[in-house]
Parts: structure tokens; sequence; C-alpha cells
């Protein structure tokens, strides 16, 4: 299925399923079912769901999906809610995914308000749209009557923002065994397609050393210099264009006083790339300039090893590439066109990297709308022609899966 | 004067001068003094006095100058409080002096608690004790009827502490050229002398560049690995063990996030000697790592110069060193002998540090009494036997300006 010249099958896939009378009354369903999807948008945002607390929203998208009809709908123990949408074949089953959390603490005021017909609340892109884009799937499948050939989960992930470190997704990968396909829905426009997975590696690493008098303690190491050294190391690093591989040292700080001799500093590096064989290759290389760093500094002044770091994982996000001429791309390619839209391949970093990574065939689509300000107070969502992105998402869910009796899975 | 041989005549010279009948009555009425000068000395202190607000306690000195019989009594420019005890000759004058200001803010409640006969109170000691000194002194000199040979001028000066960077003695000193010898009485035990003033240079140094996403904007030079090639090559400067030279980065500070190319970043570098010469050499070589350290942060990503430096003098204060067998140091040494004490030699930077790098003949004294807890709100200072370190004080004093027709001073 590798093979380019192959593509062109694809669009006649999507072409012939969007022929398919049920797809076609769900397509239309969707167009009409806009105003009612952005109503419950704007319900859903209104429910706080901060980093580690997104139980609430959860517990509201469980009573939705239970009273749209899904069977089996549970939430499991990472705080994850699943509903199937029986298919007809026991093979391996498509994840429809968005994340119930934002980037918003607790106390952040969510207080929606619509202007010239753009509502403006903090999450209501970011990932509102997706968890809106779930039912609104949920709804049209339904009324169409169409029957999955694969079991379709519906699922509302947790911790996918910063530091939930794809939590939720990670722990439903490592529970189970029985998906074979993944899609990520995120705000964005329909043309949107992410298929490489940017992993990351985050440290927090602080030096520690005695400390004293910039004068009177003057011949003992610094964990400021100890720090200064391994950025300086780092900032010499050699990483590879190709696969994009990326590091910087985000954060510094450190120190009491200018007549100090530094006892504390600490900083914040980053690590990304395509290609985990490279992030780790860096990996490796970074923490080496850490170690060096400090025997360098503790052997400038000889007084035994004062100075200490301690290198804390605070981030891991799998990395994963899928070629452009795979299945999973090409497919998403061809419905795409079938639009007329064309397509915009954008390396993120989603709950979609843990499937890319395990190889399991994986997407992040655009849930459609104009959305904006993300991850900011001023976050906004223009549900103009929205559904045109459910459509999308809706299509490359029924190739994903196939419909029964009627159109294949694309999945191997 | 500088043959060590010529020690013993220090000891005869003190010897003597303490035997007169007018220095041994205004030595016995400093111990009777005692216990008022810690009245004054707790007044005083309940007078704020942060770093560039000592205009309170400025006036109240200037009004005891006066009531205390000195003349000529003035603030000048820069808020030192001046008052003149005439001796008979027309050569240079002495300063005795002590600091107004303290560490503390504005806002930092002073209120004296006595407690098992110690006095706590921020500034009790650092320098309450100074210029409580100065009072009991002029008391003392006027209530013996000691006519001085050189002028003795009493200084409360500002500025003495962190940021005031000796501004009111240097004042002094670009004003005045009539000044022959400088004593400035700090909190401390009687041994203790300071005739090497350690010199300092501080800087701010601001790193600046564009900033961007950690991978999005990947190939851009970062304001935090440039600070951090800067801080890795002064880490391996060399300096001379004697004079004393010592140098530390502080503090760091930079970025905002952990996956953003930071586009700001910060340090305070803090350098110090006892030498003038080694001070500035010490400079030179800091400052060429910065620049260095700028241009190879931006060859490394060579996008133009990216990242900018701003080096910003924040501290200045000169070095200078008296060895031990000059004439003011072996005077101080005798004095401190005269009293049954063991002399400790203590490089410092105090007020004395401008005196003795323009070569003018200055001693650092500690005034008496036990003194803790300086620069912190728990400083206390308990009066017991403190009249010691203004006796030791007197004799220097005395020692420094002569006394009328009875004994020489021992400045050139």
């Amino acid at each position: 299925m590798d093979d380019p010249n192959r593509s062109p099958n694809f669009s006649e896939i999507i072409h012939d399923l969007r022929a398919l009378s049920s797809v076609n009354h769900a397509l239309t369903y969707l167009a009409g079912d806009n105003n009612r999807t952005t109503a419950e948008q704007i319900e859903l945002t209104s429910i706080p769901a901060p980093p580690f607390g997104e139980s609430d929203k959860a517990i509201w998208m469980a009573q939705r999906f239970r009273a749209l009809g899904l069977t089996n709908v549970h939430t499991d123990d990472e705080g994850n809610v699943i509903g199937s949408l029986q298919g007809i074949a026991d093979t391996k089953k498509v994840v429809v995914s968005a994340h119930l959390d934002t980037v918003f603490s607790e106390e952040t005021k969510i207080e929606p308000v619509i202007r010239d017909e753009i509502v403006y609340a903090p999450g209501i892109s970011d990932d509102g749209r997706g968890l809106a884009v779930l039912l609104t799937l949920i709804r049209a499948l339904t009324a169409s009557g169409i029957k999955p050939q694969r079991t379709l989960l519906f699922v509302a992930t947790v911790g996918e923002e910063g530091l939930g470190d794809l939590r939720g997704v990670k722990a439903l990968f490592k529970k189970r065994t029985d998906i074979g396909g993944f899609i990520s829905v995120e705000p964005g426009s329909p043309d949107r397609i992410t298929a490489t997975a940017v992993g990351s590696h985050r440290y927090s690493i602080t030096f520690t050393g005695p400390g004293g008098h910039s004068f009177g303690s003057f011949g003992i190491p610094s964990a400021i210099h100890a720090l200064g050294r391994a950025v300086a190391k780092i900032s010499e690093l050699q990483v590879p264009a190709d696969p994009v591989t990326t590091f910087t040292v985000g954060t510094v700080s450190g120190g009491t006083s200018i007549n100090s001799i530094a006892q504390h500093a600490e900083m914040g590096l980053d690590m990304r790339s395509v290609s985990q064989e490279a992030l780790l290759i860096l990996e490796k290389k970074a923490l080496d300039c850490i170690r060096q760093a400090v025997e360098e500094e503790n052997a400038r002044w000889s007084k035994g090893t004062l100075i200490k770091a301690m290198i804390r994982l605070v981030g891991d996000r799998p990395a994963g590439t899928q070629k452009n001429d795979t299945t999973v791309v090409q497919t998403a390619i061809a419905v795409i066109r079938d639009f007329d839209l064309e397509p915009k391949l954008l390396p993120m970093s989603t709950d979609s990297n843990v499937a890319i990574h395990l190889g399991i065939p994986a997407l992040t689509l655009g849930g459609g709308g104009e959305c904006g300000g993300m991850h900011t107070l001023e976050e906004f969502y223009n549900p103009k022609n929205a559904y045109v992105g459910a459509q999308t998402v809706l299509l490359t869910t029924l190739a994903f899966s196939g419909v029964a009796e009627a159109s294949p899975s694309i999945l191997p």
C-alpha cells in the first residue's frame, strides 16, 4: 500500500464512500447540526477542565455519550471517557477522540461571550471544538443508520496539554490492544493533517552546591557556574535537519544575591524530534553535557564533588513519522481533496503521538470553524461552515472503519 | 616609616599618649558614658535610614553635633553630615566617620527591644554603634579639654551599604582635598582593624534576542545559550591568590517557558580584589568573555547579530592595600595591644575604601560591644564593656591628629 502510484485509488475509495446514500445523509445531517453543535460546544466549554481536573467535564461527556446511544460507556482508571458504536466485524477498533483538558487553571473564569457570531471563551476551540465534533458525529451516524465495519470507540481523553504529558492516551494504549486506528480532533481548519508526531523530552535540571560569600568563600565551585558550563556545551550540540530535531534551554534561574557563590541553579531543557531515535541520541548527548559540566566545575576548584546535578524528566512525548505515501496519509489527503481543499501536513505534538509511536495508523485532524487565540484568555471560535471539519472527520473515520456491506476499511 | 623595625616606636607613642592626663581623663569619661551612649544609640537607630533615604537621621545627627559643640556643622550636597573640632595646626584634617544608612527599607519596622540587657533592632549595630561612638567621642574630647593638633572632622556618611556604593564618602573626597587621615567606625570588637580595602566591580548583564518557539523557530540564537557561554568562560578565569582577587556570577535568570527559545536572560557578576590593578585586569577579561560568548552564539546559527548584550556597571568600590608595616596599621596595632588585645586584620569593603584607594592613610575600626545578626531583622547589640571600642578609636584618632603641645600626629 506504500506505493505512491496507488494514491489515485484512495480518491476512488473516498469518492465511492461519499456517494453512499447513508453517508450522503450523514454529511447533510452534519451541516444541519451546525448550530446545535455550537450550542453544545459552548455548554461543554463552560465546564472547567484544568490539567488533572477534568472529571466534571468527563461526567458531562459520559452523559452525552449515553444519551446519544453509545454502548458500554465508561470512564477508565486514568479518567478517559469511552463509548462504543458497535461495528459488524470482530477486528481491531477505530478510535475517534478529542481531549477534555484545557491549559487553563481551575480559577480561570470561563464565561463565553458571543460577539458578531464569534464565540469567545478559554478552551472554546482547544479542545471544545474536538469534543463537539465527537457529539455531532455520533448524532449523524445514528440518524443516517450507518453501521461501521469496525467498531468505533469515541474517546474523550484527559491530560493532553502541558504537564498532562499525554497521560490519557498513554493509559489508553497501555491498557488496550484492540485499537487498529486512531483519529484525534483538534481545533483547526479541515485542510490540516498531522501524521508526523513531534516527540519531546523535557528535563528540569537542578544544580546544588555549598554556596558562600563571593569574597570570603572564594575557591569553592558554584551551582551557577556549573549550569553555565552545561548550557554552553548544550548550545554547541549538532542535530539533524532531517528528521527535524531541536533543542533549547528555555529557562534558567539561580542564586540569591550578586555577591554570593550560588548554592542553587536550575534550568529547563526542551528537546524535540519527529524521530524517536534522533530524540534519544540528542538526549544522551545533552545529559552527557550536564554530567561533564558538573565534573569540570568540581575539578576547577579541586574541593571534591561539591556540585551535584539532579536531572528530572518532566515531559515525555514519544515521536513518530508516517510517510506521505502511507495509507492513512493518502486517505486523509484524498478526503480533503474531495472537498476541494489543499491538504496541509503539519508535524505536531498531539494525542496521536502515542499511536504513531506504537506504529498504529493515526491522524490528528482539524475540527473546522475558525479557531484562534489558543492557550490565551482571548481564545475564540467562529462556527461559520464549521460542519465541513466534521464532514472531513466523518469521511476519514468511515474510511478507517469501513461501512458494513458497502465500503472496506482502509486499515490493514 | 615603612621599616618594620620601627614598630616598637608606635608602642611608645601610644603609651605616652595614653599617659597624658587629659587623654586619661577622656578614656575614663568614655567608660562612664557607656549607658548614655547606649540610650543615644537606641534613639538614633529608631530613625529609619534606608539607602537613599538617610535625611531624617542626618538632621538628627546634625542637631547632636551642634548640641555637643562642634563648629561649622553642615550637610553637604550628597547628604553627609559634617562637624569640626578645631585643631591648632593648619594642616590636613582627620576624619572620624560612621555611616547613616542601613540595609533596611523604609517599610522595615524598627522597634528596639531590650532583653537580658541586649538591644534588638535592625541597624542597632550597623552602623548605629559607629554613629553612637562619634557622639561619645565628641563628649569625651570636650569634657577632657583635649585640643587636637589637626582639626577633627566628624562625618556621618550616606550610602555606605549595597547600592549606595559608597556615594557619601566618594562625594566627600571628590569635594575636599583637606583630608589627611580617615577613620571609619563600624560594628565589631575593638581588636578588629581593616586597613586593606576590598574593591569590587559589579555588573548586571542582559542578553536579548528575537526568541521563538523551541520547535518552530529552531535555528535562531538564544539569549540563555549566550548567557551560558559567558558563564562557562567566566568560570574558567584565573585570578591571583595574592593580591586576593575573586569573582562569581551570583545570579542568573532568563526565559519564559521551557519550550521557548529565550528572548531575555540576565546575570549578576561580582568581582573583588584588594588590588585595583588586579581588579581591572579581571574586569577586562570577564567583559571579554561576555563579548566572545555573544559572538559565538550568533556565529553558531549564522543569522546575523541577533543576540546583544547590555553591560551595566551596578557597583564600583575602589580597592587598595596598606601594608602591615605602614604607620597607620602599626599605630592601630599598637593601640589595640596597649589594651592587651590581639589585633585582627580583616580586609573589608567599607567607607575607608575610597581613602585607601586615594593613598590617604585610613582605617576601619570596631566600635565595641557585642554585635551580631547584621543585615538581618534579628540584628542585636550588647553594650557590655562597649566603651573599650570607643577608647581604642579615641586613642587611634588622637594618634592620627596629635594632641596640641603634647603628642605629635603620626600622619605624614
